[in-house]
């Protein structure tokens, strides 16, 4: 699928500032696909539709979720993360596209996951660092996106738990196991 | 076991710091007891005996986890945490307590984990709290702990989450499950 068909679908899918924020991603996740040698136009097609299910009602992602028998503890954690899986299912259920490496990078953008692939880091942390993001810490994991994917990945990660801890939230169990797995990758342990 | 008896016993395997450390430990999980309504005897063995395995060497617990079968993942995180499960198998086998209350205080005293019990949580805090700690953001959990065990505890494991990851350090799972099992009880979420 072209760029531009691509964009013609996803921008009925959002709001006005949700695409602006999807270009982005995908300005983004191009230019960290070229750097560190990952299939361009898969990570574009991934940032492209990596918001897709963003504005569909918490009832309808909770339906599928359900139905369509995705982890049922994400139920049990904030309805943000819900539209990542939700998301992987209707861009191949309505938009068609089987590509599961696409999928993948869209159904793990929110939570991450161990052992995730450089195209899941790439769309994880473009969605992160994209040039209309602005808030504490951003700068730092965009100057690391670019020296050390693994590294700017960690940070989002800290950055994202310490976040969540501040607001005494639970933390959905795949960050935590995200951080986990890179934090060990990082200090050259083994992973479990 | 009498108080004296005890600290007789723990008093060899220590050193001096440790030891009174371990003085404080006890003092504070008696107070909490009392404030909350634990048993104050089993708070009292439970606190002297935390610490009881603390100088092994880390191949002699090393074995001791792999020979009984504890959770081997222990091994592929930091030997701080070594001590506790391998302190109550200790506790047990060479102390002679059998009390399994006493013994799960010893043995989660550092990790944490999901339900903790009430005696568990006073050793847990107690250890964290006891009047020679000084650290930053002790003060405020030795406050919560007077008014709100749990948000005590709340407050200690994001402490110390923080703490690990500002070191880039891998988190214990338990750690971490047993922060989602408090905030989640806090927030009146329903718990997995």
């Amino acid at each position: 699928m072209k760029r531009e068909e691509a964009l013609a679908i996803v921008r009925k899918q959002l709001k006005e500032q949700r695409y602006i924020h999807t270009l982005g991603v995908m300005e983004t996740a191009v230019e960290l696909a070229a750097l560190y040698g990952a299939d361009v136009q898969q990570a574009e097609l991934a940032a492209i539709f990596h918001d897709y299910a963003k504005f569909r009602s918490k009832e309808e992602m909770k339906h599928i979720i359900i139905e369509q028998q995705m982890p049922q503890d994400l139920l049990m954690y904030s309805p943000e993360l819900w539209h990542a899986p939700v998301g992987a299912y209707l861009v191949q259920t309505e938009v068609g596209i089987q590509d599961e490496h696409i999928l993948n990078a869209i159904r793990y953008h929110t939570s991450g996951r161990p052992n995730m692939t450089l195209l899941e880091k790439i769309v994880y942390i473009a969605d992160y660092i994209e040039p209309n993001r602005s808030f504490p810490g951003v700068d730092d994991v965009r100057a690391l996106a670019r020296e050390h994917i693994d590294r700017a990945l960690l940070r989002a990660l800290q950055n994202t738990i310490r976040f969540l801890m501040g607001k005494n939230e639970p933390i959905y169990p795949d960050t935590f196991h995200t951080y986990n797995d890179i934090a060990k990758k990082l200090k050259g342990v083994g992973n479990s």
